[in-house]
């Protein structure tokens, strides 16, 4: 079973090695994180690699949720960071591990979801995983030589987690109860209005579409959008429509 | 070369395996830590799957002092650190990484020399190498699982030495350069849609009018939107009225 604390859910994305997959999994159960989702696993799951790897922490694979992609694993999540060693000229904030987890603990306490994207080895995340995204998490490494990996990504982070929350446990953290939307809220958002535009011609010219398509995405990923307003977006995008239909007047 | 600027020297004792004294030289230069020195590394030094695994990081191994025993390796040192897993009964302050490094940061500043040394993978620092220390470091690992590896406690050390001597340390590192809309910017935007929308009868019914508008002006002023954004909302404002001018396609 799951532990009862609220915490983060730390989601490997298309990881490629079982080895990295049991190494995060002792790296998070070392600072007593157990929310564990992978998605896409390039190897297949469940994995004996990873599985030898985890030495003691195997309940975190036992326990892990599998996603075919990103928005299914980001289903039920309001804030999402993603972890990212390189600067991408994407217009969200950036953030240190420490302040990224004294975030986390903040939005937790105040009763969001709240999950972190680790990338797959080789690249990292894809643009296109960082549009979901609220915000990134860089580590401040050496700028002269960035070398982390999976599993060092996800230590530095599980231990800033541990930092923040072994700090805050004395603190009264309050923030507005707002309604937010979750993921798949938002990700039903970028559904409808990149569909409705594509069959009205906004993504034009066709070799710039993919690029425009991953903006628009960002932009609703990066807006602390409640219920209400997603409400209110799609009401906009349904009315055009209808109004379309009804022809000139 | 080593770099100039004064820093701890991370001293491996006896390590065992070749890959995890090179991991621990990828961990301390992502940190932009240089200084290793390295007693009786039991499969003997050089080592070539040291230098296979430091990929970028091998200056360090063949820079890397070599040390016969322990007090050799610390002859010059004036205030040494030893990290321990366990608590260990000796009358020694045990400090956080943190706390650690903002201690050894002091101290270097103060002229001082200051060395942290790492035991071997299996069973840590001997009792007679800890009793060579001033203090203690203990990773506050979950009290039910503690499995840092040499890499991982190299790179958490190497990482808390960074956050106390860095720039970008506690707060947010950067909100990626945006260029954000300025409050004209935002009211333009506010009127397009409210204008084209008003056309379109989305505000009904009539009595609700008033209050739906003011909810739409609050979700542009309260969203944090670039000129690059705006832009692309006004776009597709544009692109839905032209696609309803065409008409049924």
């Amino acid at each position: 079973m799951p532990s009862q604390t609220s915490q983060p859910a730390f989601v490997l994305v298309r990881p490629q090695m079982g080895e990295n997959i049991g190494a995060a999994a002792r790296a998070m159960w070392n600072f007593g994180l157990d929310r564990m989702r992978i998605v896409a696993p390039r190897d297949g799951w469940p994995s004996p690699k990873a599985v030898a790897m985890a030495s003691g922490a195997g309940r975190l694979l036992d326990e892990a949720r599998l996603s075919p992609d990103v928005p299914d694993a980001l289903a039920d999540c309001s804030f999402v960071f993603a972890t990212t060693a390189r600067q991408r000229g994407l217009t969200k904030p950036v953030f240190s591990p420490e302040a990224a987890m004294k975030l986390a603990a903040e939005k937790i306490a105040a009763g969001e979801k709240v999950a972190v994207m680790f990338g797959p080895e080789r690249a990292g995340l894809e643009n296109e995983d960082v549009a979901k995204a609220n915000a990134i998490i860089s580590v401040p490494v050496n700028p002269a030589y960035g070398s982390l990996n999976l599993g060092q990504c996800v230590l530095l982070t599980a231990y800033e987690w541990q930092r923040q929350v072994g700090k805050i446990e004395h603190e009264v953290v309050e923030m507005g109860k707002a309604d937010w939307a979750t993921g798949v809220e938002i990700e039903k958002l970028s559904d409808h209005y990149e569909g409705r535009l594509d069959e009205a011609g906004f993504f034009f010219p066709p070799a710039k579409a993919p690029n425009m398509k991953v903006n628009l995405r960002n932009l609703w990923s990066r807006m602390a959008l409640t219920n209400a307003d997603v409400q209110m977006l799609h009401g906009i995008m349904r009315q055009m429509v209808r109004w379309k239909q009804r022809g000139d007047e």
